[in-house]
């Protein structure tokens, strides 16, 4: 039996809440056993009061202690903890495991996904991204890990960090790229929803192939009189301006400019 | 009963002679009475090839005829039609309503998808943009559609051209930066698939928010720390090119650079 602590209260630590308690419902591996809140009224619609505290100095002896905080709040937070060489792991993307008070012992329990509020999400398949400096701890960061989630892996702080711009590529970047064809959409009258099925195939297709073998359109066939017609029609410098550096990058296959 | 003469034998022409085989075994609504290929072998997989002809004097009497032909094709080939007053329908999204020859009836149907060969696609989900010069054949040209889709749509000219633009920002372009964070994995020595669940989630977002509203991550919220951090970690040049104009663009709220 794995005992955590958690702390914090926002968007990602409410998350895990719902998942750690679940999970501890379907077996008995690990125990939720406090959550640390500023406010525990924030907490009050998931857990029962006396499982939530409100002082570091009350704290319980745990195995594994979850900082779910924001990155600047790890280091103040981690030096705060009333206690030392216990298990102390941060769960941010882009902080480096360095951060956390060295007076513990440090890890990283990262899981890659973007979390909004009240929507839920099916943690099994969240990669939950890993990273401690023995692997005493790596194994029991990997169990407590393995009882929420599917995909487990190791992952050092340079990976992580690299991880964390990639998911701005893929999840922030691709997200505005649908806003700009919204815009286009709404802009001429038609509902953005016309566009949705294409946005699904467009996730769809890299299931079968890599996003290198599934690249088509004017582009990649170097199309220059397609290229020049969309070019024609974007009246927007910005539009037009992303239009040009990925119709470029595709061109050069990514690799320069 | 709606009879069809489907010209053409690429991706598009192919994917559309399934579809409408099978709405045609579903109801007696349509009938693909014949295929022009220039190759009659291109498809035999799919047809008897008693339904093919390799040459326009032998077409049949219909009451659509639909070039599934590329943009560059269309003026030539619906020139070459031995018939007049009939309705004859383009299937590009980028390619004006008025290149086809007005000796005929004219009108668009263009199925908004990105089609790939040999993988199958729910036709059903897939938009169909339809633009005719009389009520009469949109009435004719929306039963068809509506015997293979869902959802269909009126669109004219101006728009379409639009809507395949915008489908270049929502599906090559996307694609290309899903092929830029499987670049940043397998540069790292880690693999592609710890972004997938991340992909499949931005996208799941946006059929509950809007993109503008699902919008997240460092430049929305003006994050010039996390930003610092990583354009330090992009050493390729275009990389970090799209970076910064995509965090520009999302801060500016994509309405100017």
């Amino acid at each position: 039996m794995i005992k955590i602590v958690l702390i914090g209260s926002g968007n990602l630590a409410q998350h895990l809440i719902v998942a750690f308690e679940k999970a501890a419902k379907h077996s008995q591996k690990i125990d939720l056993i406090q959550v640390y809140a500023r406010e525990a009224q924030k907490l009050a619609h998931l857990l029962p009061l006396d499982k939530i505290t409100t002082s570091f100095e009350t704290l319980k002896e745990a195995d594994i202690y979850i900082l779910a905080v924001s990155d600047d709040a790890i280091e103040a937070v981690s030096s705060q903890l009333p206690f030392q060489d216990r298990l102390v792991v941060h769960t941010s993307g882009a902080a480096s495991m360095d951060l956390l008070d060295a007076k513990n012992r440090k890890g990283v329990f990262y899981p890659l996904q973007s979390f909004t509020k009240n929507k839920k999400v099916n943690f099994k398949k969240i990669p939950i991204c890993i990273e401690t400096q023995t692997e005493t701890d790596y194994e029991l960061v990997s169990q407590l890990a393995q009882s929420i989630s599917n995909q487990i892996h190791a992952v050092n702080s340079e990976q992580r960090k690299t991880l964390h711009v990639a998911a701005v590529f893929v999840n922030n970047f691709a997200n505005h790229l649908f806003a700009i064809g919204e815009d286009l959409c709404v802009d001429n009258k038609m509902p953005f929803e016309i566009l949705q099925p294409l946005i699904q195939e467009t996730v769809d297709k890299i299931s079968v192939l890599s996003p290198r073998e599934a690249q088509t359109g004017p582009a990649s066939r170097k199309d220059l009189k397609t290229i020049a017609a969309h070019e024609a029609l974007l009246h927007n410098e910005n539009q037009l301006k992303i239009y040009q550096i990925l119709t470029q990058s595709i061109q050069d296959n990514g690799k320069k400019l």
